[in-house]
């Protein structure tokens, strides 16, 4: 279980990475970057554990992930000035974080005993939400609601995590196969610019 | 109990609908569409439940809820193109679902014991927090806050309601009189445009 | 514990005022006017006592809170077109609720346990969060992620409170001294215009 946490602190820190570096083009002072760097990285968690009845929230008797999400920001908000770092930098690490935050929050339900589809969303809301609080705090329509294949490939994976789990699969090889799917949806979605249907679109 | 979970659920359609029909002057794709559909449905319940500590929230161990609000956002989508609804189409079937989910949840914050001014808070909740997130979400200015008698509309009802289980009304007709108040009142505040008093207003 | 309580209440009704002339830049009727003074004065206690598990929470079975901020956003609301305060009015009561609110908030996670670091959190969150849900419902950037030292001071006032406490001063005394520093600290970056570096300023 000792890889799992490491995994998913470094998915807290590079969710509070990339939100510092979006967050450059808005006139954040230091604690405003504190604030979204610590709600990218633990708000989608959060909002699963409330809505599951899991309280207090897992960080609450666990600070390291709200020091890493703050050492992290604070790094960022210092060196991020300096480095110029290629655009697409954090696609990988943005997309492995996807991957496993989906899965845990997956796993996270179905073992309270929550139907597949409940437990489905589940993952979408740990993978997702913290970039969706994020967003309204910045006050802009949440990417979510209007990009490509993101809260999609997440969808996507917990559904296959759920499928081999209930094959009798082991739970690792359930966990590694997910993930894999999100990540390369993710990037291939990317890559070839691939969307679902649009409303207001001429269809 | 029966009809009440079918009128719930045909409430949970309804809000899915109409937020859908909304969400076409948006660029969201079909992921968008569901995400707003199902909070809009399912919203309001959800924050009630949580304030009341209700947990997990009503949907976790029921997912026909949150299907209901999957399959009528889908078809909304496919379909709201294609037929073109009288712009009114919805505002009888939407006063419906904000009278029974009030009626609704002021009835569970009673059972639980809690004092009448918060239970009727927690019927409004009920009633229109589905919709403040849509709002939210999509980055607007929450309808409750600057639009005519329909929050207020809610409040008379629930406000109502426990008044009539109060003075020793059976359960059910209660239920009948007070969804009753909050459809005629928000339908004759649209006819007759009424609306309370407003700041920023010459008075 | 009673002047706790009679404090409390004071800064429920102030968080209700000030939130009530703020609002009269944008055009809310007076049930807009009640959700927003509402939410304003309790809306920070609530997320602190989800994320602890603390339900249902405070105001529940306490409805003198929720009847405070309906009072003092009515009163407000009928009386603030007629007054013409001056512009600082409200800074030093708004000051003193921000201090009482970031202690007690501190206070209440301490009780339950939580290691230091998330107290602090707890205080500020008990502090701040009503206004970001008041920003966030009215559509703009919450304050506390751009302006000058508003949270600071409330995370400053908190890791007071803890270190004071931690080393043995008595509850009271632990209390007037960090709600001291919070008061004071929120003054002098009004008056010298003190700020946290910034994100996208030249340096």
């Amino acid at each position: 279980m000792s890889l799992i946490y490491l995994l998913d602190l470094s998915a807290v820190a590079v969710c509070a990475i990339t939100a510092t570096l979006e967050a450059h083009r808005r006139e954040l002072d230091l604690f405003g970057v504190w604030v979204i760097a610590i709600i990218s990285g633990i708000g989608g968690g959060t909002v699963r554990d409330i809505l599951l009845g899991r309280l207090p929230v897992y960080w609450v008797h666990d600070p390291v992930y709200v020091m890493v999400g703050i050492v992290a920001g604070t790094l960022t908000f210092f060196l991020g000035r300096r480095l110029s770092l290629p655009k697409n930098f954090f696609l990988i690490p943005d997309a492995l974080g996807l991957a496993l935050f989906t899965v845990i929050g997956t796993s996270v339900a179905l073992k309270l005993g929550t139907p597949w589809l409940i437990a489905s969303l589940m993952g979408v809301i740990t993978g997702v939400f913290g970039g969706v609080i994020r967003d309204i705090l910045c006050n802009e329509v949440p990417l979510i609601l209007r990009t490509d294949i993101y809260a999609t490939a997440s969808l996507a994976g917990a559904l296959l995590f759920i499928a081999l789990e209930s094959l009798g699969m082991t739970h690792n090889a359930s966990m590694l196969l997910a993930m894999s799917s999100i990540v390369i949806i993710r990037l291939a979605a990317i890559r070839w610019h691939i969307h679902l249907p649009r409303l207001g679109a001429e269809a």
